[in-house]
């Protein structure tokens, strides 16, 4: 059986929480004999300022780029408001996706039938509700430069952000997109500004290009972000595969995951480019939500969403998509028994704590 | 009584159709001896392209300098998708917008009580919903330099847009955020990405310290513009005012009025700085719908929103806030009577087009 590296960082908040119900599971996996894992573990975000004064150690990078697979908890906090912006807790998600190359973010949003009256929205809006978001995560306003704040004297600043994109950026996360949908619904939506932003034009133009040379038989669209919202709002079933900038993508699939009344239900994988030799590619899984510092250290978290991104990481990163499903399973079975963490609790259902969460999908699996 | 100078650019698509019922309005209130209103009409967007080949003529942008306010319908449509991207239907939008230097949108989104269920979203999450977005205009990623399309050569191009924040520029449109809290719940919540741009932090910097200075009676909360988006879908009666930027103010603005159910109901207005002189300021209002082109021509239109926008130009540039409210609550009757245009039609109630609509909102009032 092969050895798999994986690197575990928690974070910030209620990372270390959730993440050490990825450690339970890694663990029995391991006892078990159904796999081999071999983890280490690294300090990111806030608790990584708090120990090095940086929001990521050099160690630690050289950790993240060994490994087969990142799992990642979440980073921030109003602890750290007031440090400077270069060593914020951000800076060491976002020096994670640069650096190992990780543009492709695959964000789905799905509607857990027992949780529909969860979300603010009606119950026949969203249940069943099965879509991909799928996010550039490497390049646009995130990355571009100039990235300054410039004193322009008379207590005047001007702050200026850079979005950038050139066409095989745009390529690569289509195919990505596309790809994806062939496997789903075949259908693609693509999102942008294209009658405001010279980026929107390029977006797309080389969306359509690939469509055409590569995937005619999935079915694209194009829509403008803004309506593209609205959309997601009034009629979230009608997509399937959303492809969308960095920017975009972290407003659009923000709102979807909010739609699905399943927050602290969501993974999201970011993945880099399969390597031709090795076949292999970076990857880092990441829960959708925050790190919540209002609810850290409670046992109040709801491990699921990183339970389940570690189920990305197998069907992703180590083909056992098998092994994944069962997660998945075990996942929805704790849900239909009625067990809830408190983000998601309702009447008549069994409150649980963030252990006892993870040990009941642990038992179910 | 004074003249008032009004330029009618009624655009593409539903336009014309809606404006005609603004038309019947100011025709009434001139004859009937309310107002004065000197009425004068230009071409914008698609049908000023398919005039004259660009998206606004100087003429017309000479009268529009000249006017008191600017009522504007909605520009685009596929009909012009392949037209140069500088003179495509939005241009003459945004060059209106830069030009007059309209630097303050404030969106009202609006949960009308007998449309509540017109929404996605569940009853109680929208009931006596009543916020506005205020939008910063004329800066940001829409309008900074540069912003271009570079050919790289092997195939490739190099899309580059710029976000460019001053200092000024984001102090008064938070002042225009705080006086209207001041009006209002006496809430501002400002939304920007401070974690990732350089804007953001710039953004929330001003905020805070023109709030310190000159507001400190409003509350002021700063909320990330993703997280921000989330709470839009999740509880949107937590706010009261929210400022942002340009981008994510064309975001977040068209989910609130998605959200509401009412989207073809709700008005804008896009406003200059007071001149110190003459204390005008230059206005232009505009519904928050789009141009609708699959329903044009149809007598389909919802022209509410269209005679809702006329009514903040009463408000706001002519100083009628009697007579505006007598039009909201022309409008509050009309739908209570029952009638309703195709958008907003529900079990019951009595079917309305756009002329009729227009009518019985004339006759109410
Ligand atoms: C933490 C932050 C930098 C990040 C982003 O803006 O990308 C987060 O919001 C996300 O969506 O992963
Ligand atoms: C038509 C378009 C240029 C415009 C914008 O992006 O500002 C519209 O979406 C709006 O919100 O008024």
């Amino acid at each position: 059986m092969a050895t798999h590296k994986l690197l575990l960082l928690p974070g910030d908040g209620i990372g270390p929480e959730v993440m050490g119900e990825v450690k339970r599971l890694i663990d029995w996996l391991n006892s078990a004999g159904i796999a081999k894992f071999e983890t280490d573990t690294g300090l990111v975000g806030g608790s990584a300022y708090d120990a090095h004064k940086v929001s990521i150690s050099e160690g630690d990078m050289a950790k993240a780029m060994a490994a087969d697979a990142i799992i990642f908890g979440a980073v921030g906090g109003p602890k750290w408001d007031a440090v400077p912006y270069e060593v914020r807790p951000e800076a060491g998600l976002l020096r994670l996706r640069k650096d190992l190359a990780l543009f492709a973010n695959l964000r789905p949003a799905v509607c857990y039938p027992a949780l529909a009256d969860a979300s603010s929205l009606k119950r026949e809006a969203v249940e069943g509700l099965d879509i991909v978001i799928v996010r550039e995560l490497t390049g646009g306003v995130y990355f571009g430069e100039p990235k300054t704040i410039t004193d322009l004297g008379n207590g005047q600043k001007r702050a200026i952000d850079t979005q950038v994109y050139d066409s095989y950026e745009i390529e690569r996360i289509g195919r990505v997109a596309f790809e994806l949908a062939r496997k789903r619904k075949n259908k693609v939506t693509s999102m942008e500004k294209r009658n405001v932003m010279k980026s929107g034009v390029l977006w797309n133009e080389v969306m359509t290009a690939v469509h055409k040379r590569e995937y005619p038989d999935v079915t694209l669209e194009h829509q403008l972000a803004d309506s593209g919202g609205m959309m997601l709002v009034k009629a979230p079933k009608q997509f399937d595969v959303i492809v969308t900038d960095n920017l975009f993508g972290d407003m659009l699939s923000d709102i979807a995951a909010m739609l699905t009344g399943s927050l602290g239900m969501l993974p999201s994988a970011s993945l880099g480019e399969v390597d031709v030799k090795s076949k292999k590619r970076k990857a880092l899984y990441e829960p959708v939500h925050g790190s919540a510092p209002d609810i850290a250290g409670q046992g109040l978290a709801n491990p699921i969403a990183m339970i389940s991104s570690f189920g990305m990481a197998l069907r992703y990163s180590f083909d056992m998509g098998a092994l994944a499903d069962k997660v998945d399973a075990a996942i929805a079975a704790v849900l239909a028994s009625g067990l809830r963490t408190a983000d998601i609790k309702s009447e008549g259902t069994t409150a649980a704590s963030t252990t006892q969460m993870g040990e009941a999908i642990l038992k179910e699996l």
